[in-house]
């Protein structure tokens, strides 16, 4: 059975063909930088690698060229859309609706939509990518997979905020938790790894989007994104935490307009807020050239992230394994090297030699006798999907 | 030389008499649960010792009924109110402009009531105190000690919030932080106690207003409270960390007022929002009673002390104490319970007798093999303050 997954997220598309059960990857790729001139898409098969530069205005844009090179005489891997049997969207917020996958109906496509109050900058492209799919492959199933189900564990403690009651009980503001497929797979692949009977782990997702997870024996304790993927660590362009009531002296002492803070804090904070970037590959070359605006938002960033370690080994009395993942948790031993960094009172001892290795395997990168283990593992979300997906339907 | 200090709180007011260089007690009271019908008026010599429970509607009448014990025949310590040299008074928000203790003028005075817009709590209040004082005490000289002094000395990386840049450098929002007098009176006997050559410890002062700070060798490095006193810890009426966005959702979503979401956060939330009531003593009651409301705000509360205690721990590589302190601190044997249980990993460990133990002393409760200590050390803002209104007149 073919299953096409597809992750619209903020500024990418990814995208893959896996053929289930046997988890075999047909085709995949990733269409990043949306929005800018030097959008790059990759596809990949068996046959062909191929990577164009061009100008994609926007997910419907990257979307449909997706869909034509499956299509494709040459570079395809499928003659008709109905040798696609499921699409599994990825999809950021499920509020309260869902705590499981689900096939795509009308009512959850409103669902979805509502919850775009919720995750702005992810739930109107998830929802994009479902209705052009909808159209491109009129024969196959659609389910969601929703980011939000990995969190349903959290104690009452970690889920709560303390304000009105009143708001949790009538109108379900509480925390939901993002990313949830990421850190799921991760943690699978680190207990498989580690082979603890019971197990302190926390999984560390970077991508444009950052957050992170306690995991007490497989399930989410605690989480860094709340009600919506906006707190927490500092991500691309989203502030994470920062005092609330920054927001009441931006409206009644500066006379910002309510919405006009929203998207400053969603769209032009973080990362991009302190340096003018938000890629941080942009950000570390820059503070390599001595860019102090980048070297502060860089150590500000692993500042964060230590202090979601500390707070999570608190909560969980103890520490097995720490998990980097996604774009910058892979890829950036810059970050990882800051983040673990004067912390052997955590057990952290992280070994440079080992941290600066590029692979695209599951690997430690602490030093043998280091207390914690320092994991990267690639993330696969789609993998995730994909199972999910095909279970469903099975 | 006589040093009237007032500490015009929340709820209260604290007001000593204290002669100095000498640090004598002349007097010493509280005013609690102003606003209530059964204020509480605590006024105490080396001759008297008097409560008065009796309606106090406001600030304004709390003082003027210390001033008219204060100048009163048989119950007095002094004739005239020429007798007070200089008042100190506690001010929670100095903004960008107070690093320091100062005498107070007109142009101050402003500044305190600008910087209400960012200590609504307080700051309306101290200048209430301010300005009672110089009409009943027209000949003494009046000073401010600011909250924010104390914190002068976090790096960069935990003052800066990651939002633009420009809200920094031209609309200075920062992490100020507050209850600094206390924050500094406690860690100074901590460390007078401790005798180490170099220290990390965690300050945790608990009354109606909560914060912690994380403080290496007598200089804090990071704090909880932000901007204003808003986030952090749950608080009697605040809400302590929430996500930012649910300001958006209150607003966008349900309608609300942004006014009205800034008195839910402020004055709604926190302990009283989660359980019907905000002073810590009547949720210790109702939850022995078997209130589940009650017993989840007190396991909430601990909750977050515990994760910050472990952030700091992150952020300092280490802990050679956690500190108590302030009307929750001192007192709540079963709040300082819940932080410290299954906190080994930290080298916490309490001593359950130890922490039962009623004193006004400065204490150690945890076990002789703690690795981390516990202290519970009484708070003494007024004496704090006494001194620093004295160094700036000699
Ligand atoms: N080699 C690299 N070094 C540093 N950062 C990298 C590298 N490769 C990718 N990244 C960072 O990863 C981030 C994107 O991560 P990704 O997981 O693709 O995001 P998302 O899925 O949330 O859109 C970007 O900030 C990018 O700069
Ligand atoms: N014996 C006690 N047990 C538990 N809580 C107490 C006790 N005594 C005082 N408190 C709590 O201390 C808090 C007030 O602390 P305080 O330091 O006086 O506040 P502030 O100075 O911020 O107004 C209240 O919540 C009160 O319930």
């Amino acid at each position: 059975m073919n299953i096409l997954i597809i992750n619209s997220g903020s500024s990418s598309i990814k995208f893959q063909l896996i053929q289930m059960p046997s988890e075999k990857l047909i085709c995949s790729g990733l269409v990043e930088r949306i929005g800018q001139k030097d959008a790059i898409l990759n596809y990949k098969t068996e046959l062909v690698d191929i990577k164009q530069i061009e100008q994609i205005k926007n997910h419907t844009e990257g979307l449909q060229k997706v869909v034509d090179l499956l299509l494709d005489i040459e570079k395809g891997v499928i003659k008709n859309t109905n040798e696609i049997e499921i699409i599994g969207h990825r999809v950021v917020h499920g509020g309260n609706s869902f705590s499981n996958t689900t096939l795509i109906t009308d009512a959850v496509k409103q669902d979805i939509k509502k919850f775009g109050s919720l995750a702005p900058l992810h739930n109107p492209n998830n929802l994009e990518g479902i209705i052009i799919a909808e159209q491109l492959f009129p024969n196959a199933k659609q389910a969601a997979i929703f980011d939000t189900a990995f969190f349903q564990t959290l104690p009452e403690k970690a889920k709560r905020y303390a304000i009105p009651k009143a708001l949790y009980n009538e109108e379900q503001i509480q925390v939901y938790g993002f990313h949830g497929t990421s850190h799921k797979y991760v943690t699978e692949k680190a207990l498989d790894y580690l082979k603890l009977k019971t197990s302190k782990i926390i999984t560390i997702h970077l991508g444009n989007g950052c957050s992170m997870t306690a995991v007490v024996n497989g399930k989410s304790i605690d989480h860094s994104l709340g009600f919506t993927p906006s707190n927490g660590l500092i991500m691309g362009t989203r502030s994470g935490d920062i005092d609330h009531a920054i927001v009441f002296y931006l409206v009644n002492s500066l006379g910002y307009d309510v919405d006009k803070v929203n998207t400053l804090l969603t769209k032009e904070s973080g990362m991009l807020g302190l340096t003018g970037y938000s890629d941080l590959r942009d950000i570390e070359s820059q503070a390599s050239k001595g860019n102090d605006d980048c070297k502060l938002a860089l150590v500000m960033n692993a500042y964060r992230i230590k202090k979601y370690i500390g707070a999570y080994t608190a909560a969980m009395n103890g520490l097995d394994a720490i998990v980097f993942t996604a774009g910058i948790g892979e890829n950036s031993s810059l970050i990882r090297g800051l983040v673990c960094e004067d912390m052997d009172y955590f057990g952290i001892n992280i070994d440079p030699n080992r941290n600066d290795i590029r692979s695209k395997d599951i690997r430690e990168i602490n030093i043998e006798t280091s207390k914690t283990k320092i994991m990267v593992i690639p993330t696969n979300e789609e993998l995730e999907i994909a199972k999910q997906a095909y279970q469903l339907i099975n």
